[in-house]
């Protein structure tokens, strides 16, 4: 098994994957230590839907692509305008090749939702990474509203897709984009 | 160094510290492995506040509290007015006897900070267990409004608080709260 050191290392945002499949109990086990996250009050907020089906993960990406694209026509200021021109294109999925996607989720009225599914999604990365697999948060991949795909997601409409990450065996892991020191505001002692 | 799998076990929410202090050496080396975590886009908008003075962390505590406790005043049905008791408690330090305290923050007009200092917020509690040392997400803590102490902490105005997290050595390490099955809503295969 990894060292946490180590982890640090191999955890990183992976995109191009090879053909191997990931078992279905592999990836449940990766869940199994993704619930063992902090939590606000224990509440486990949290929810995971599967695909490995890629061309389902395409359907997803068109989806999304399409909601962030009339998104961006409303406010062509919206941050996420910067992506117009790759999300134009029709051949870019924003799932990459990756074989599978585990979209993490919970209940849209709950204020700790989203910092509790962050905190699941962290875990999820660093487990899938012990085991040599490779992940990616997917935010391009986050915008879907029909609503016969969300029910076959299991997200209803009270439900909030929080992380879409993909999930696969990585062709090659890639250095660690450069960090900055710290930003360390205030030191009281 | 520890395994993923152990960590899993022993990174645990801590509410009991021995009095052992923690070097700021050793905070700042987490902090190195903190910005390791996976972020959007690379633009670690995360920031760090250090206090290893319980005396000025009583301060923050009872800041807090106050702020919450105006906040239930002004919505009794807010979610956060389960904790009324023990708030008006004046002997409840919401950080417990913890001997040190690091704030995660990031620019508030930005939307990716809350769930990319959640993330860091992951890193670092996993990063600190690794090294024996407990932590504890104190959201109780959060809510700093006071301008002078937020000028020491080196929040300014444009800044949201988003992790509190309590540092030290425990005394034990409790046991897991029990989880549930996760929620697996959908497999599409």
């Amino acid at each position: 098994m990894t060292t946490f050191d180590a982890l640090l290392k191999i955890r990183r945002s992976v995109r191009d994957y090879t053909d191997q499949a990931v078992p279905l109990e592999l990836i449940k086990t990766l869940i199994d230590e993704t619930i063992c996250a902090p939590n606000a009050s224990n509440e486990q907020l949290w929810r995971f839907s599967i695909v490995r089906d890629k061309e389902y993960m395409r359907r997803i990406s068109d989806e999304s692509k399409k909601n962030i694209l009339a998104t961006i026509q409303v406010d062509p200021n919206s941050p996420i305008a910067r992506y117009e021109a790759v999300l134009r294109n029709p051949s870019f999925n924003v799932f990459y090749n990756a074989p599978c996607l585990v979209i993490i989720s919970g209940p849209a009225e709950r204020l700790n939702t989203q910092v509790d599914c962050a905190l699941a999604a962290g875990y999820f990365m660093l487990a899938a990474a012990a085991r040599g697999l490779g992940t990616c948060w997917i935010n391009l991949g986050a915008y879907i509203e029909d609503a016969a795909m969300r029910a076959e997601l299991g997200l209803d409409s009270q439900t909030r897709v929080v992380a879409p990450l993909i999930l696969g065996y990585p062709k090659q892991i890639p250095s660690m984009p450069k960090r900055n020191p710290p930003r360390i505001s205030a030191v009281i002692e």
